[in-house]
């Protein structure tokens, strides 16, 4: 599929999607899609993961594969300020296949579902060319509650939890052949991409606070952030000096002095960190909020702008265009 | 792996899966899983078809590809006594697909959602070796209103709905270099491959007339009916003659010998007719209701006994063990 950018494939898809249907709230492109289930809001995810795609061979035990698979789809509930509820798991695998590694696998998906208080409930085998995991997770909001990624405004904050980069960083340790998953500051980025933590109290809370648009960092935080600000029809100004970049991350540029910690936590992706936008005021209060319960830090990294514009004012204190670069399954 | 069924593999699974969560009515290893939903009950089934195991390539155009992969899912539903609701769609593909292929098959998905009334409403984009189509679909039923394969009754008829065996039929006709493809009986035969009809308002009729279980027909007549009869720890005695076999594979017996009609009705699988079971009142104002509705044929082919044995009145009058063949993906 040459010159098709996925998120040119998903508005082609999204087209063919459209129209007014009973009981869809919010429809594909978002992190979630949003429907009608009885009293409540349901909220309803899905993620494929190839191997060789998504995942490179034997980078992750069955286990931590498993674990992923879970988090990663937990969090796009949690981008949407919801709870996640169900998960159903599609496993595809070769047919040299070892039973303990499903056994392995589903031992993962078991132990995040816990983790985040979600049943796996159904599945489905099937042989494939290489292990591919497509799990869907629905969860729920009150109605009203649930934030997309479209309600940004002119003057709002955007924040961002915890720190960037630090998956990234993993891959990079992953893949060396040094010793430094054997550090602290190794295994730190190692379990960062393999065990990636879904931010579903801190979206809560975030919703709590007033936020008016949410997106999850699964392609790289300028990536993501362009999906907000498209979706939101507004653009941006980012302050570099100001994007939380993961401290291991210095660790790791000690000994591999070409790594640049500013492009893995901006555009390295799979941190599954949120970014939000809030009115100014309720940036403080949210903040507190959230070290409070659950010890996350919120930054503030720049203001949502009227026209659509994505921005970045540099060390050098100039403005400089931002051209998004992350993850692209179809680049 | 070796001498693992693709039954023995769920059973694993479902052990590592079981416990008592809250919200799950009914966790893994039936057509579908069932949940609180505010105050419905929710259905959730996912089913992944892959290119090569699940279907040849070539054999389906896109359109038709994504109409099955939502009939598919949607026949799940229909086994539960429950309507379709929302779909999530999770697609794998090679780097050369090309666009217009992925508008077709999201035409096709489309079509088939439109159908039965169901909104697809999110899903996810992934590079693959081999086209890997994963799809969810939730629906719902009131509250003690859907059926499950665990209630069959001794005593209860057992019933099939409209006729097997054509899928079978249809892909001996695709693989054939015959051109039977181009008579009647071929394209319907061939229709019923790629065009999967789910029997959604079937299946709720057997529910409103109390079936005490329910099946669809995904890997053959003799497999999905034992699984029906080990969820409910009961046997069954069929008659070999009752067993309706769809009418266009007599024409096919006539130009290909050594086709074996009752084989393929039995074991051929993917016709997604429903098997269920009624108490033996029921079974003829439902055959009448479900002829004035749908023009669909409702066959009583048998019976549940108390000991959980697999037999069959043969032709002869003979009573046969019966040892269900089908399709396995990991045999």
């Amino acid at each position: 599929m040459p010159d098709v950018t996925e998120d040119d494939l998903v508005a082609s898809i999204r087209r063919i999607l459209s129209g007014d249907l009973p009981g869809v709230v919010l429809g594909p492109g978002d992190d979630a899609a949003l429907v009608e289930m009885g009293d409540r809001l349901g909220i309803l995810t899905t993620d494929m993961l190839v191997e060789g795609i998504d995942f490179e061979p034997g980078m992750f035990s069955a286990r931590d594969l498993g674990y992923r698979a879970i988090a990663v789809n937990v969090s796009d509930v949690a981008a949407m300020a919801g709870s996640p509820r169900f998960a159903l798991v599609a496993l595809g695998m070769p047919k040299e296949t070892d039973l303990a590694w499903v056994v392995e696998l589903f031992g993962g998906l078991r132990e995040a579902a816990d983790e985040y208080a979600t049943a796996v409930v159904g599945g489905d085998l099937s042989r494939a060319s290489e292990i591919t995991i497509s799990v869907t997770v629905t969860g729920e909001a009150p109605q009203g509650r649930a934030v997309t990624r479209s309600g940004a405004r002119p003057g709002d904050r955007v924040v961002v939890t915890g720190s960037l980069g630090a998956a990234a960083g993993g891959l990079i340790v992953a893949r060396s052949r040094r010793h430094d998953a054997g550090t602290e500051w190794g295994r730190e980025l190692l379990a960062a991409l393999s065990r990636p933590v879904a931010r579903v109290g801190e979206g809560q809370t975030l919703g709590q606070f007033g936020a008016t648009a949410m997106i999850d960092v699964s392609d790289g935080l300028f990536l993501d952030l362009k999906r907000l600000c498209v979706a939101s029809a507004r653009g941006v100004l980012i302050r570099q000096r100001d994007v939380p970049i993961h401290p291991a991350l210095r660790e790791l540029t000690r000994v591999q002095p070409d790594v640049d910690p500013f492009g893995l936590a901006t555009e390295g992706g799979e941190d599954f960190e949120l970014i939000a936008t809030l009115p100014e005021d309720r940036v403080g209060p949210a903040a507190a909020t959230m070290r409070e319960r659950f010890g996350t830090p919120l930054t503030d990294i720049g203001e949502i702008l009227e026209s659509p514009a994505l921005a970045m004012t540099g060390s050098d204190g100039e403005e400089h265009p931002l051209e998004p670069r992350g993850w692209d399954h179809f680049a």
